[in-house]
């Protein structure tokens, strides 16, 4: 264990070099599946997302990391500086919403992947300070535009999400996350992090810790220019699937009263869905991002609407209190427009704050190196909210300019992702020494 | 030319045989892309639309017909009489809704050819009363589901449509008209008749006249308790185009204030569509039966919906003043959801009499028949609609149940059906003794 004085002390300070190649290392990422707008479509487990991975591959393997898969297609680069020593995982995702931005979870699987690599040169000349071992990871399917829910890849290695269910999730043209995965062949045929799901397996490595960086995908760090926002808490979230259900008829033909307009339905739903965010000021986000119309033809009315739907909160008081709103809605609505509305919880999580002793440990780095910082709290959900779950975790930001993000001109500035690899170098090097 | 007296007498009347036959071919017809609901899904040129039409051409050949196809794909059946005397033509569309009714349209092609056929057999035997000609028609790809827009067939036919946009639409996997009609050979070098778009051309046929039998769609007739529709006028429409523009965003991380959210400017509109046609009770329909949301996922905030939707009145001036509301209306959901909303004419049509003379002509027929009737309006586009406008036209409808359509639930008794075979059959024979 490393004394207090010595975690003062900045163990691998930035260099010019190495924000080059970081800078460069970006660059080439952000060629897979890039846009001609300016962002990257590289959805979970598609040619681009696996080409992607297998450039991560050789990187690692070039650097003297071992490249690992588990049941689910997370993706680790393993560095052991001492047998049987538990592991610090830092990472993030490398997979994108359509369209999406290059800067959305990428961001954080180079940074870690730099950190680390220059944290193994350090110690395998300072053996004498380590305590824990180090790993890359890069999570399946963070987004889960392809393959849904979101946080899949970290919701089954935390035990949240059934791996079975998630193998056979399919894709709008039928292909399954199994299918995706083994045709790439980055699907392991064993686990291997004891993530706490298994007994006595002695084969799978245990875990000290986990850190994250991401881009904010909100403003508050640009209104208040801060360089790096520490997460101490999470939005809680309800997620929803919606069916609304009518009955399909011509649109010409059929008088207005004997209608019953599954999309005319669905449409108040949506209407509905922002009028509550609105009644609670900046304390409820809501969210309808997918509607599916059935059939969807110009001259029928819909007999059907599919929906997914989010509530998000820093208060599950007021998430409890909206979800009781929304049922009363939606009753006035099957009324309303003679249709039926069936509501299904899709994804649930609580508001929950960071590891507390993470937050501590974070904010001294950033202190030592003298950067701007602010506490933040993530309405969006990141593979650290399952995480921190199961063990200690740092969640990090840096700014995205105008809080632009799951867009193509989603911008953070070079300066900033420089500053935030630095400050993930040191602070996963103090968890290295057994910080946390 | 026929006297006034002989058209009291009916030619051709009803027998319990060609009743029977003609059943038991709907039944068979009603197979071809039957759902297991009890409708059919015979979208335009899709394989169970192009199995139906070969069968209908085999049934066509078998009684002595001669089967042609225009540059649009457009099926016909001929007969000759004599030589040189123009054509009455009288038919539908066998193509459906996705997961649609096995009447609509369907049941207006086999009452036309089993009508045709009852005369062929009576005129063959009585050459002294013809003045016309027959021919069965099949228009291609009237409900404008899988290639837009609707009456593509007979919009060609009667130069509402460009030859070269309809056979250049292309189906939402890309497939053109061109390319489906042209897989089923069933697309000619030539056209078949002259429809007042050619000049001079010595081989295209003339068209004396054009009948079309339908089911209602609606719930007059039913409620009425009347078996005959005398269709004297039409309602107009517009149709429209939208594109609503927004900015792709993060659901989770975006705040509700910064956000441009598409759909739920799209929601508004169809939200805003229904009290449209409720302030103006039943002289105004409105409808959004397809809506695409783009890039629909359940984690972002969309960036563009595109909608088809349409207005329908018995009233062009309620159109006119309904379309500049929507004018309005729009610009004020282009402030609340700081979106922009692009409106496109589609399609658009005048609310029209039919042919004085077809109306008194069937109503006549129908007396002589001794069937009860009622004149009704048509909400919906028929083949009809273009017709008219070029030919004298008569538009027959039998009744809906319930005023069904577009539904696989879509039902008319098979009594009404024989009763619109008989009517059709006799206004038919006028038609070729040269009555219009």
């Amino acid at each position: 264990m490393s004394t207090p004085s010595a975690e003062s002390e900045i163990r691998v300070p930035s260099n010019p070099e190495a924000d080059a190649a970081f800078l460069a290392d970006f660059t080439t990422m952000s060629a897979f599946g890039a846009t001609a707008a300016g962002g990257v479509e590289r959805q979970a487990a598609t040619d681009e997302d696996i080409a992607n991975r297998r450039w991560l591959a050789e990187w690692l393997i070039d650097r003297g990391f071992t490249v690992a898969y588990d049941r689910v297609g997370n993706m680790f680069g393993l560095y052991e500086f001492a047998p049987g020593r538990p592991y610090v995982l830092a990472g993030s995702h490398m997979d994108s919403q359509p369209r999406g931005g290059k800067y959305d979870g990428a961001y954080g699987v180079l940074a870690a992947a730099h950190s680390l690599d220059r944290l193994r040169r350090y110690y395998d000349t300072h053996p004498e300070a380590v305590v824990n071992n180090i790993a890359v990871v890069n999570w399946f399917n963070e987004e889960g535009s392809r393959f849904k829910p979101s946080m899949q890849g970290s919701g089954v290695f935390t035990g949240k999400i059934s791996l079975t269910v998630a193998l056979e999730t399919e894709d709008s043209a039928g292909v399954t996350v199994f299918e995706a995965l083994s045709a790439a062949n980055m699907l392991g045929e064993h686990d291997v992090f004891d993530s706490g799901e298994h007994v006595n397996d002695d084969d799978l490595l245990p875990i000290a810790s986990y850190a994250e960086m991401h881009i904010e995908q909100g403003r508050e760090l640009d209104k208040a220019g801060m360089i790096m926002g520490i997460v101490d808490s999470t939005w809680g979230a309800n997620k929803y699937e919606l069916s609304v259900l009518g009955h399909q008829a011509h649109t010409g033909a059929t008088a207005i009263a004997d209608r019953q307009d599954a999309l005319y339905g669905a449409a108040q739903v949506v209407v509905g869905l922002r009028e509550l965010a609105d009644s609670y000021g900046d304390d409820l986000h809501t969210s309808c991002g997918q509607l599916t119309v059935i059939p969807n033809s110009p001259v029928v009315v819909a007999r059907e609407v599919e929906m997914h739907m989010d509530l998000r909160s820093p208060d599950d008081a007021i998430l409890e209190e909206a979800d009781a709103k929304l049922n009363r809605l939606f009753a006035e609505i099957e009324v309303r427009a003679d249709v039926k509305i069936e509501k299904r919880f899709a994804h649930t999580w609580k508001g929950h704050t960071y590891t507390p002793e993470g937050v501590s440990l974070s904010t001294k780095v950033i202190e030592d190196l003298g950067v701007s910082h602010m506490h933040v709290r993530t309405r969006a959900g990141h593979d650290s909210t399952n995480m921190k779950d199961i063990v200690p975790t740092v969640m990090l930001f840096i700014p995205s300019v105008d809080g632009v993000s799951h867009a193509e001109n989603e911008f953070t500035h070079d300066d900033d992702m420089i500053v935030g690899v630095d400050v993930l170098t040191e602070t996963l090097a103090r968890m290295v020494e057994g910080a946390l």
